[in-house]
């Protein structure tokens, strides 16, 4: 294999000079000098070796990312555009951990980036208290959270990204009373998440705000991990039945996540239900599919791309300014109309 | 940081006894040295340096990923399974890298992995050809190829694991034409792909078969990269058009895909046209999302875990065993019977 001597030779240069030209430090050399460094690297293929380089600098150009699962195309897109910009911008490369949201799971993730040399992390979506990392972090690890707020008493070295939960549901939440329905209801799996509380609250306050919270309604699934990603689908297609046996079934449903958004209209088609003329359903992501949906998922669309770049641009900032005070990120989402909520059935004569 | 050496210190046994229980040799040991050593690991929270540990064995316990875009829902769950077999049966992280099939991106991805001294690769879908590998290949790189097959003049020490792509068109062909459907056709982007060569080659073999090679044909979409993942939706409903500008526009259609198949059954809804009443439907690869499609799609699904299973289990043996003679494991296929393929409409008079 080429060694950094090798290149030093051939460029008639000393392997300082070669380490400097490496490690984007040209002003200290002539233009000559760094063009047969250039040409040395080249015509010797050189690679520079990480791990001899991580032994040098204490870490090594890998970012941990934790998330949930990739199966939820979700987390498989915003996967994607977090190792794009890692590599694309910073010349590093992402080590993937699937942690289902599983203190343990995570933890070992954790175990592992350290004694890897890994000193950067981006945590997605984890249900999990922070306060366990704070030991990682103290020895150098560079965290940033997407979608989890600090804990008001968290004094942690950790910035937070998140889409704007509240106005997501709150958006979907005042467009279905805009179309008109006054009983509604927010349908997601009984999770622990941080964002999942803060749609509820989103939810609530449009409905408050239209005098509507007697006749706006918070459905809980069951909450086990199963059915926190991949299984959403498979929940809201189960949810149809128990949505429709209320008292006062709801016409306008707005749901924790596309995914369980498609599922439960087919749920709803299921029981016989069309959408939206007998029930409208709002969705939260736009993921790829949900504009091919029948009918087209009407849904509120997190901005993944601006989200990713700010995720991966603070956690290299805070790898090289351990001390910077944590930051909360928060996007702005965007309503995206379609088929699936439209105005609400005429009013049938009830019998009390 | 705690050393192996403080570990040995507090149990009272050498270094390389505590080696020893750390790489599983624990027959070497008593069974009181083996609990003093487990005692000491616990309480000192000794985590063995993988760096270090790299240097020694001349590779890291990390296995290198590429595929085309973890945002195909079908490569986010195959990155999931493949993490999953990876992390719990042999203790291996996983580095992932999205390359859109790109070979520039597959030949940087191929050497920062070297250079992190990863020596195990699974390479999902490359359009390319292998030969590139061969210098990495005899650089001690251990090799797996989702979704290829070897060329024929190849001689590389890779294997192949893939779902028998042939079959899974035969089936998919062989159902519509048991529903009673003559003109026929399959549906996907030009690419060059081998697994779109061998689905093409079930598709005809079936319609040969059955007599109805004549109204049988193959449309293909544009091929650029960006049609070949996440945009396959789009390219999909795009193509609904052109399938019914056809002179005698096909009953049936095979799409390439379960994300096509989506797409397409949104633009032939937007033609006024109904499935399966007018066109019948049937993807390839069955998607979480693809039951809850409306009406819920009928395709032939992969078996994602056994193979995700086979290709790390191979890995990993040619990781110890690099001259292993290459192997190629083709999967069975299923048909799974939903709602989007049904008998075609009634023939219509034809005026000539």
């Amino acid at each position: 294999m080429t060694t950094i001597q090798d290149v030093a030779a051939r460029a008639k240069v000393s392997v300082s000079s070669v380490s400097n030209v490496l490690n984007g430090r040209t002003d200290r050399l002539g233009a000559a000098a760094f063009e047969r460094v250039e040409a040395a690297i080249r015509e010797l293929d050189y690679h520079p070796n990480q791990i001899a380089r991580q032994l040098k600098t204490g870490h090594i150009p890998m970012l941990g990312l934790l998330v949930p699962s990739t199966a939820n195309p979700m987390y498989g897109h915003l996967a994607l555009q977090i190792e794009s910009v890692a590599k694309e911008q910073y010349g590093y490369r992402v080590l993937l951990g699937n942690t289902y949201r599983d203190k343990d799971q995570e933890s070992r993730m954790f175990d592992d980036l350290m004694s890897f040399g890994v000193r950067a992390v981006i945590l997605v979506s984890s249900w999990t208290d922070e306060r366990y990392m704070d030991a990682a972090i103290s020895r150098g690890l560079a965290v940033v959270s997407y979608d989890r707020r600090a804990y008001p008493d968290e004094n942690s070295f950790i910035d937070h990204v998140s889409p704007d939960n509240f106005r997501a549901a709150f958006m979907a939440a005042r467009h279905l009373i805009e179309l008109g329905h006054t009983r509604l209801a927010f349908l997601s799996p009984a999770s622990k998440t941080n964002s999942r509380t803060n749609k509820i609250a989103g939810f609530l306050a449009a409905a408050q705000e239209a005098g509507l919270e007697n006749s706006a309604q918070i459905i809980d699934g069951p909450g086990s991990a199963e059915y926190a990603d991949s299984a959403l689908a498979e929940l809201g297609y189960e949810m149809a039945a128990h949505l429709l046996d209320q008292p006062h079934p709801p016409t306008g449903v707005v749901t924790v996540n596309d995914m369980m958004a498609i599922g439960l209209m087919a749920g709803l088609r299921n029981a016989g239900l069309s959408v939206p003329e007998q029930v409208s359903v709002i969705g939260i992501d736009d993921l790829i599919l949900s504009k091919y949906s029948n009918p087209p998922l009407t849904t509120v669309r997190l901005p993944i791309e601006e989200m990713a770049q700010t995720m991966v641009q603070r956690v290299m900032l805070r790898l090289s300014q351990p001390q910077l005070a944590p930051e909360e990120f928060l996007f702005e989402p965007s309503l995206i109309m379609r088929g699936s909520a439209g105005a609400p059935p005429a009013p049938t004569p009830v019998s009390v």
